[in-house]
């Protein structure tokens, strides 16, 4: 046991490679004596000799969290990394959560979250500006909450006016979740409704689908997608020889200005 | 005119300085042969001989959307640089909107949107996760949709739970719908749900408030805060000595897990 003050920063990686790791997440990465993750994000940290890894699979966010925090308190510089922004559907929660359940001394430790670029900011961003007004985001995965919630909430965002991003759309545990979604939305929004599909953006193996709602399949997700559903406001511009580009004007219909 | 295709990015800062600029944010600004911008963005990007600059007004983006596409269009490397995210209630949708708006030539253009951390990932990540479970995200700005849509809206996240990140709280200009989007809150959450202001966060002049929708004082707001209001599910979990953490855990009430 050291005397020091223990730290654990949860790290944002962005979604992807280095283009989108910000120079504090590098430099906070670099600074750690040891690394916590999921092992395909480890796996986008340079390696640094000194600094130990430990890998864990990614539905063991508990675990990994109470590990990471166990380490900090014995006075490490402990990093825990995440995908995208780690306050997104991500670990920085996770880690929230076990301090309030663990030992008093964990609230002594210094926290700090490092933000990223997450996927729905990523996906926008290769299509135009789907999220350039108001919109929600949603986890499809019905593991954490109730089915009826998450129909709740669909409802809500899709009758009033908002541009809805979907993550978790679909695993192998969960192949009917996002067929449901989409059929619960065409109860308020034209089968015309633009909605992008946006998987691995930023990866070598990134695919960018521009559809409707009216023709969205729900079996080309997986977990690596992130879903854009438009609002009645969200227009799709054609351009010859390019990709369309898809946007949400700031000025809602009937506005002042 | 040149015979090159020109080229428009429009390029997302982050909320504060560098250590928040991504590596490509940072590369397309090198590489761009003009930049254009609100005064104090351009101010954030390191000077480079040859690159011309166009300053403009705040207020003043369609005008400046169509001047960097018309210089775009005579072959150029054009950035447009943006506060946060370019997506997210700020350039990129200026862009497409006058694009569509604009000659049928802006539309072989080579358009690319540069994300970047936005204010709402930043200030959460300066008190935890509060935007750790489903949110949406508001402008509260009327400017360019009536009132009544944001009251719809507000009513809508609010009553389905979603956390609520508020843009553009209040300006000069607008000075009383802070305190009516919290009175209209009021009426669906409980007057001890976690509220976050923060302010200029990353700079030097940053604020960071953890109040209660019971005590929160929208006077406390100006153009450069963002406020998160959490839901029903949200947490602030006290630390000795250190700030409280906020957070919206994955798991909703009820939650088969």
């Amino acid at each position: 046991m050291s005397g020091q003050v223990g730290r654990l920063a949860v790290v944002g990686l962005g979604p992807a490679d280095a283009r989108w790791l910000t120079p504090e997440a590098a430099s906070v990465l670099e600074a750690a004596n040891a690394l916590y993750g999921y092992g395909p994000y480890l796996d986008r940290v340079p390696m640094r000799p000194g600094q130990s890894r430990h890998r864990t699979d990614n539905r063991e966010e508990s675990a990994r969290a109470a590990a990471a925090l166990e380490q900090a308190a014995s006075g490490a510089n402990v990093a825990v990394v995440s995908g995208g922004d780690p306050g997104v559907f991500a670990m920085a929660a996770a880690v929230c959560a076990e301090i309030e359940a663990g030992p008093p001394a964990w609230r002594g430790l210094d926290i700090a979250i490092v933000p990223g670029i997450t996927a729905m900011l990523a996906v926008a961003a290769r299509v135009g500006a789907p999220i350039g007004h108001d919109f929600c985001a949603l986890s499809l995965s019905d593991n954490l909450k109730p089915w009826e919630v998450i129909e709740r909430r669909l409802d809500a965002a899709a009758s009033a006016g908002f541009v809805i991003a979907l993550y978790n759309p679909a695993s192998r545990a969960r192949p009917w979740q996002l067929g449901a979604a989409f059929a619960r939305l065409e109860r308020h929004l034209a089968a015309s409704t633009p909605v992008v599909f946006g998987r691995a953006v930023g990866r070598a193996d990134e695919h960018v689908e521009i559809t409707t709602l009216g023709a969205a399949r729900a079996v080309a997700a997986d977990m690596a997608t992130l879903i854009i559903i438009g609002s009645p406001q969200t227009r799709v511009l054609v351009r010859p020889g390019r990709m369309p580009l898809v946007y949400t004007p700031r000025a809602a219909a009937g506005a002042n200005a």
